[in-house]
């Protein structure tokens, strides 16, 4: 008998621009605890970023090698975590076809989250049948590795709650036990807003602190961030709330004693946002700069070296698990015909 | 440069039971034209099955054999058509999962042909994601093969128009010209009625002659063919529409003249029900016993074997799409990783 298996945790990122600092404190620094204390995978989604962008795949190509110089930036280590494109592992495409029999349309309409987001992407009645069922096939990308920890935020529960759905009408209709149920990992770090304030922050609306961005252009977009309207002279009372270099402040000046004090002072009266902005510049650029400069260190080599193991072990290990199901179902034929 | 390539035509059956005398004159006959013309292919359709029958695999894989052997027995000649099972293709499934992001779920929703089998099947809100979609599965299969005859009946039309909209907007999407438009070849046969009458004649309802039957089931099924319940005695006129032996007459029965002479009588009366199922009953004997026999040579192995080699084939053809398929959309990255 061997050491006890350890159990493996799967998360994955849409390859549609660089990683910000939103993704950083909602996500990828608890990689950095998964890979410590579980098998982890994870996965550049390739082929799910084109459900909604069949129009434009050069953005989704581009990025994929982006992403993973971010991944291997802040400290993802392919020794630990098995770094792969979902596209390379073409096991998936097939199992999501089983599971697509195993769920209603109506079911997939009732989706919360897809919902939600047809709503944001403005598809109206012109909705992809490949984004509809971008659920089924993130279902194949989890049980494909057995992953039994999804760390998400909130807002994709209800994709977990489909994932569990597929897996115990599969292991009931075929009775069998191969594939597990995920248990969601709820992150407890909200939402970083964007430097506008926005609630969404991203590549198209510019608003977002990207982990490659230059000294410049951070310090640039720290300056540009809202604060207080009302907040005029130095000496006027300010508002924490809503007011974004407070809401950056919280999420990464690790001194929460001198933060406390800065809040107080704001909100009496006699503390101006440049004061502010460079404290919080200083902070982030002590935070960026390593993850730049081990960024600018990786190669393109270097990335599709990793990338290719990655995808390699990803599809031996999926390979498999789709033999366990092509068996659980039947459709094994002779060993003649496959 | 060699002789002008052939054009390539397609047929697929879903293999959820053995074939019977409707798809023998509605579509199996006209394959053995095909495969002296053009290059064809003939695939068994375990996965599309699947979309509608998850829930009994038992029934569609035990049935890939049998159909197998019926293509067979009936001529098809694997020296000239490509017989193959779909799950042994796995890059159907890729194919399948890019053609998603190009049509919409409303599109899908609108197909009268899957509208009408959604009622028929009795689904109502209950349609599984998988056959709601299998006409993109379709259009990946005809695809591949760059098919472009597919002999159909009308009722599968709207099918076609589905495959042709996805190609146009992949090569317009993409600005190429790698997947090609099909031409629907339209079946001049009607649809041949089940021996009670009903215009659907398939396994489960029991009222189809299956080119697999024996001599004795066949006789038995000629003779509870339904024909006029107003015609008792012999004496008494006959109808002719509706008269399910002279359906069959009228399909299966070489000499026209004879027949017609036949109706006549029969329409004045003084010509019993016997009579005619006793001309049928040869008739059809004639027509499967050759066949009956041929299947019956018919080792497992054979059937293995030339699955094996069709879809070996096949694949080979499908791989190559896929992979101008892929470079259509830009997804090759470099040659480290796929």
């Amino acid at each position: 008998m061997g050491p006890p298996k350890k159990r493996i945790a799967f998360t994955a990122d849409r390859p549609t621009g660089c990683l910000h600092l939103g993704h950083y404190i909602g996500s990828l620094l608890s990689r950095i605890d998964l890979q410590a204390q579980y098998e982890s995978f994870v996965m550049i989604a390739d082929t799910q970023a084109l459900t909604d962008n069949a129009g434009d795949p050069g953005k989704v190509i581009r990025n994929v090698h982006e992403v993973c110089k971010d991944y291997l930036a802040i400290g993802i280590d392919p020794a630990k975590t098995t770094i792969f494109v979902q596209s390379c592992v073409p096991e998936l495409f097939e199992l999501t076809s089983y599971y697509m029999n195993l769920i209603t349309v109506a079911r997939l309409e009732r989706n919360p989250t897809v919902k939600a987001e047809i709503q944001q992407k403005g598809f109206s009645e012109s909705v992809p049948a490949g984004f509809l069922c971008y659920p089924v096939s993130q279902t194949a990308d989890i049980t494909a590795f057995k992953a039994e920890l999804i760390p998400v935020g909130e807002d994709q529960l209800p994709l977990i709650e489909i994932t569990n759905e597929i897996v115990r009408r599969f292991n009931r209709t075929y009775n069998t036990e191969v594939l597990l149920e995920a248990t969601a990992v709820l992150s407890s770090v909200q939402r970083l807003v964007g430097i506008d304030g926005k609630e969404k922050a991203g590549k198209s609306l510019n608003n977002a602190v990207f982990l490659s961005d230059s000294e410049e252009t951070i310090r640039e977009k720290i300056f540009s961030m809202y604060t207080d309207p009302d907040h005029i002279k130095v000496s006027d009372p300010g508002k924490i709330e809503g007011n974004v270099v407070f809401t950056y402040l919280d999420a990464f000046h690790k001194d929460k004693e001198e933060l406390e004090s800065l809040k107080s002072q704001y909100q009496r009266g006699g503390l101006g946002d440049t004061v502010l902005k460079d404290l919080l510049n200083g902070t982030l650029q002590n935070l960026l700069r390593p993850i730049r400069e081990k960024r600018a260190s990786i190669s393109v080599k270097d990335i599709d070296d990793i990338l290719w193991a990655g995808s390699e072990k990803a599809q031996k290990i999926a390979c498999e698990t789709l033999r366990e199901v092509r068996n659980a179902i039947g459709i094994n034929y002779t060993h003649a015909i496959r």
